[in-house]
């Protein structure tokens, strides 16, 4: 059953070990056409065509930077925090941080933690057995280490690293109270939701006496793209991420740690945003007004100096005496070269909680970026939160930042150099 | 691009239009041992290998049964239901009727509800745009008629048939009042969860002024099986549905109504019930509580006096004196041979709301059956509500009862026959 890796080259299908290969876009060299009232079949089967292999499988122990940051977006989430009980001790967390990682290396392999089915009549099954069977569906967990875990509750104030803080308050924040923070964060992506969300569960209950619960976000579609695949569609239509990082020189230069504390090398810091979004509102606007917000094409994706999802945004182009795209539309504020060149690694993900108080469809983005600098979040959501034309139709609810420890070879676990 | 429906015969093959055709389990023939601890690969790819195609559709205007009810449960289910405003009148009601059929056969085909990009600039995008292009995924919607719609706000308590009565208090009942009735319900299936959203979202939309939103529910794992598909598990980590309906003569028998009144016929009964599981009280039962609970083996599905899944259990086997499977067994209530032959049709989903107050996984089983007669459900939770152990880690929180009419030909629309 095991193959090798499949042979396109990038950066996201490192770390690739079984399965019987990525089954790629039906149509991938089809050159879509610009209408879009009534796509015909061939461009619906573009998209549509990104078949899904759920006996696909990532290596946990890579020695190098963690899974779920670069890998390839699957087609699901489930995002949750924790804090550090009371009563815990370093020992424990060391004890939490071996065990969640022999987990997260068996349920990345499709297998459960432990027994599904004891054969003693009084044992408690250790798994909770719900993803029994279903394949390792490309599962990835990624462990992330708030700035609170580096207080003086567990010795590891020394570990902290200087860029490690919380975030300021930044111009959009409509933070909530139960939405922010946390020690402790565990993203699992999968493209099967029952194989996420029994990894979140089954972690979680493995953690049970040393963590509690914080808050979670479950997300039901992938709105970032990895190379080679299609940029998928926000809750507001937009195609999100057009601009994400592709490139593994951009990965060196803009995500993975080089110059922190020895422990965080081959790191990453994470940073967390549950952002609202108003869209019963903003489907309430004209085409016109949604073009100039984005400073896209709805359909293509197109900047709207350009025909084609890809083409370079010119932010100088002027019709009629004023720019074509606006500088406060959202591609203009986030573009790295309005911003001194800075570049993150978006992971996105469309969420839903259902319906508000009023009957409105409570909606958004669970919006997740890497960076070897926090501060390059910073920087741009502190332009975006005052002049992005979004912001009218968008709030940011949740919000954490974690630092992002590399994986461990084989024998060893997460986090390990902090208990040395 | 057309294909004919593929040769499998079997009830949920009715209605496939077009698609590559289903890619059916890897490994259909495999011959599954019963060992449980660590799955061999061949074991896991049985069950994964449900490798999924997005360009399938189904036909929306078969003039027969509706869709979603018969049609293989899809990966994901957004259900929501609706009260009709208090100022619309009939022919509110009927020209709703007519626009949701029109958008429910385009969606139903992977096409936007109307323009997604319109061309004049001050026009408002018809379609909200976030399934544009991601396929039909295989989408069915169905629409359903509360018993409150027949009073005697639009004419047409003379429509209303006997059986469409709201249910009757049940044993297990907890129903909380926010999550209950509803004049009018919409369930979309799809094998893409931005797919079934999109098209509850752009269906809501289209019944603004008219319609305003009750109550919903988003599924994330299918939790019941038709013919060819495995059976899935629910959230208490057993296979859930092995006993389901999946042959065309019981639906006649059981699901498809033939004596009512003439606009009903053809259609059929829906109960929906969304179920919370305690499930971190489950979790830390023992093995043998679990299988007295379901009356079944956690790992195969085997009834307690069989060794295969599907194996008819053996209510009258004893050991030691007691019988093998408890009566008081999820099986053994609500097997059809202890209520008299009765059978429903279920459509079970996995859904998670997050983390409830106490920060414990709030999450559960949404519940939807079929049914020629309503009391059908009835007779069986009235005996599963009172005597079933698995009451102990369940509630019944949400309850709705529609009645589904059937599907409209070429050129009619659903539910035409009220406005006669």
């Amino acid at each position: 059953m095991r193959t090798e890796p499949t042979g396109r080259s990038g950066l996201s299908r490192r770390g690739l070990v079984s399965g019987a290969g990525v089954v790629l876009g039906a149509a991938a060299g089809f050159a879509g056409g610009r209408a879009l009232a009534s796509p015909g079949e061939a461009q619906v089967a573009e998209e549509a065509g990104e078949s899904v292999d759920f006996t696909q499988s990532y290596d946990f122990y890579t020695g190098d930077h963690q899974v779920g940051v670069d890998t390839l977006p699957q087609r699901h989430i489930v995002f949750m925090t924790f804090n550090v009980a009371a009563s815990a001790s370093k020992r424990d967390l060391q004890v939490l941080f071996a065990r969640w990682s022999a987990a997260i290396s068996q349920l990345m392999k499709g297998r459960p933690v432990g027994s599904v089915e004891p054969t003693r009549a009084n044992a408690v099954p250790q798994d909770t057995g719900e993803a029994h069977e279903l394949g390792p569906a490309s599962l990835t967990v990624t462990l992330g280490l708030g700035p609170s875990l580096f207080d003086d509750r567990f010795g590891l104030a020394a570990y902290r690293p200087k860029l490690l803080q919380d975030l300021p308050t930044l111009p959009s924040d409509q933070l909530r109270p139960e939405l922010v923070g946390g020690d402790l964060s565990l993203q699992a992506c999968a493209d099967d939701p029952q194989v996420a969300y029994h990894a979140i569960r089954d972690l979680a209950r493995l953690g049970r006496g040393t963590v509690t619960t914080r808050w979670t976000v479950l997300g039901f579609g992938r709105a970032s793209a990895g190379l080679g695949q299609s940029t998928p569609r926000n809750l507001m239509g937009f195609k999100d991420g057009t601009r994400n990082i592709k490139d593994a020189a951009d990965l060196d230069d803009f995500v993975w740690v080089s110059d922190d504390l020895d422990w965080m090398k081959g790191g990453t810091y994470q940073v967390v945003r549950k952002i609202r979004m108003d869209i019963e509102v903003w489907d309430a606007t004209t085409i016109e007004t949604q073009h100039t917000t984005f400073g896209r094409d709805k359909g293509v994706g197109a900047p709207l100096t350009g025909s084609k999802e890809f083409d370079t945004p010119d932010f100088t182009a002027t019709a009629d005496g004023k720019p074509v795209i606006d500088p406060a539309s959202h591609v203009a504020l986030a573009a790295h070269e309005n911003n001194g060149g800075v570049r993150i690694l978006r992971r996105g993900y469309n969420f839903t909680d259902g319906l508000n108080d009023l009957g409105q469809l409570d909606a958004g983005l669970l919006f997740i970026c890497y960076q070897k600098d926090p501060q390059q979040f910073v920087t741009l959501q502190t332009r975006l939160g005052s002049a992005d034309l979004l912001n009218e139709y968008i709030a940011h609810i949740g919000s954490g930042i974690f630092a992002i420890p590399p994986a461990p070879a084989q024998g060893h676990y997460l986090g390990e150099a902090l208990f040395g």
